[in-house]
This record gives structure tokens, sequence and C-alpha cells, in this order.
């Protein structure tokens, strides 16, 4: 069995959850089980190791679990993308929409130099807003962001397109 | 330059965060930096190889960004312990207090196994409620909690005193 296929295996499905109708992809199954924890960072370490990658942001929550690992592994620095109020420095945000209302997401300024070259870590790609968001705010940085990566993709919601152009999008599992 | 002192070196300490009086370890400027977040993973890493660990459980969020790596370093598995409304299976949780009022912690119920090594992480060790409180779920799921490792403990806060016996604690950094 190949890596792909025995996260895949692992990832538990949830109907409902958090609305009525959603089926949602439980990822905690597969980073419990130690063999698809090592096929996840082992997947996206391959994707990134060797590129000159200066840093990997991580967007919180589960971003952090995929990112500094990989960090680690391809010596790169961690930059920390958080929910409001989080950061104790001085900050840039940038809001962004959801399906009711807006939320947003904070960075240090001081967190990344004009110039250096980073990649973007979340868990799961669905419509692509928060992803978007973490690109704008390091952009913003000056940063020069090569890709977004992610551990599933559902493909269905094309979040893919609305990730701004010139930075290239990965994902392990597809749904 | 030994890696404890490089790593102190890149702590930032932030006067009157959150609230007027403390000074605020701010580690993301630790981890941004590739040659501290390499020195704090290995050390975490040296303490914890080959000891037959089963689980490392992390603790929501700045845990994730410490000991998923380590799980991954030690070929064990990674046990999400969360705040509440955040995991989408049936979970089991532990209040515990902070100054003003209580907190919840939360875990799957099916997330260990009885008799199960598992340690866990946090990025700092203040008067040990989180802490403590994670052990306890941990505890109640049967597993056998070896050790409680964090980078930064504030020791004039005695916040090892307050994790249950039988419970190694280590540090990286002290203040």
């Amino acid at each position: 069995m190949d890596s792909i296929e025995l996260v895949k295996n692992k990832i538990r499905s949830i109907k409902d959850f958090p609305v009525k109708g959603i089926i949602f992809r439980d990822i905690t199954t597969a980073v419990k089980d130690k063999d698809a924890l090592q096929g996840m960072i082992n997947f996206l370490t391959e994707r990134f190791k060797n590129k000159g990658i200066d840093y990997v942001a991580v967007v919180e929550s589960r971003g952090f679990v995929f990112g500094s690992a990989l960090a680690y592994n391809i010596n790169a620095g961690c930059i920390l993308i958080r929910k409001p109020g989080k950061l104790p420095a001085e900050t840039i945000s940038e809001e962004y929409s959801l399906e009711y209302g807006t939320d947003k997401l904070e960075m240090h300024k001081d967190a990344i130099e004009p110039g250096k070259k980073v990649i973007v870590i979340d868990d799961l790609l669905a419509t692509g807003g928060t992803i978007t968001a973490a690109c704008k705010l390091l952009k913003k940085a000056g940063a020069d962001v090569k890709a977004a990566a992610f551990i599933i993709e559902l493909e269905e919601l094309k979040g893919r397109n609305n990730i701004p152009g010139g930075i290239e999008v990965v994902s392990m599992i597809k749904y």
C-alpha cells in the first residue's frame, strides 16, 4: 500500500459536522497513526526539500501540525499565522469572507523579510478563503510566496482557482 | 554557543502583554529562526527517542508546533488536545481554572488506547493548569502518561508542583 492510500484509509469521514449535509474529513485519526504521520510529513518534505525555501508559514491551528515538522525537515524557519489577538507584538492582518460574515488572520509585522522564499501550509483546502488571506499577508510583507500545500483538497469546491496566480498548489489526498 | 543559549537569545520578551505587569515570552521569534527551531526540536527528540513512547499528545495551539515534529522524529503517533468544539467525533473533556473563570480541553474519546505510553507537549509551563488538565484527560482514557515537556518554564510560578505525581517534567529554557 502506498502512503497516499495509507493516509486516505486513516482519515475518518464524519457526516453532518459541523452542520447537516457536510461530510467532515477528520484528519486526527491520520495524525494519530504513526505510519500515516510519517507518510504525510514525508510527502511534504519530498516536495519542498532542496528548493531554497527560507520559511514555512503555518496557518492556525491544524496547519501547525504539518508545517513545523516540514520546516524542521527542510531546515527552514517557521512563521505562525494566527487568529486575531494571539500574537503579542505588532501585527499586520487580512480579513476574509466566510459563508456568513468575515474572519481575520494576523501575522507579526516583522515575521518575514522582503524577498524571502516562503511556502504556506494548512491541513485542508476547501474554498481557499483562509489560505488566500495567508498568502496576501505574506505578500503584503514583501515575501516571495512559492507554494501553498495541503494534506487534503476538496476538489469540487475548486478552491485552488481562488489562490493568487504564481503560487503552486500542492495537495496529497483529493476528494 | 550551545543550543539552549541560542534559543534563549531568540525568544523575545514583551512587556505588559496580555495585561500590564506581565512579561510575555514570545516564542514566535525562536520558531522563525531555523537554527533555533532545529535546537528546540532536537532537544525534545534527544530526551524522548528510544524510550518506547507510543504517542505524543499536543496541546492547542502552540504545543502543535513542537509536538508533531517530535512525534515524527521518534516515530510515534500524535494526539490533538483541543479547545472546546473543534473536534468532530465523540470527546471527553476536562475543565480547569484560570485566574478568572474556567476553561476546558477536549480529546477524542477514541484518541488513545489504555496502557499506551504517552508524553504531553506544550510550549510553556506557567501555573500548570492547562497541562494538568491534559494529563487528566489522558489518564481518564487509561493512558500511561510518562512525561510533560515544554520549551519554556516560568520557574517562579512553580507549575511543575501542580502536575500529577509520577509524570516527569522536562523543560529546555527556564526563567
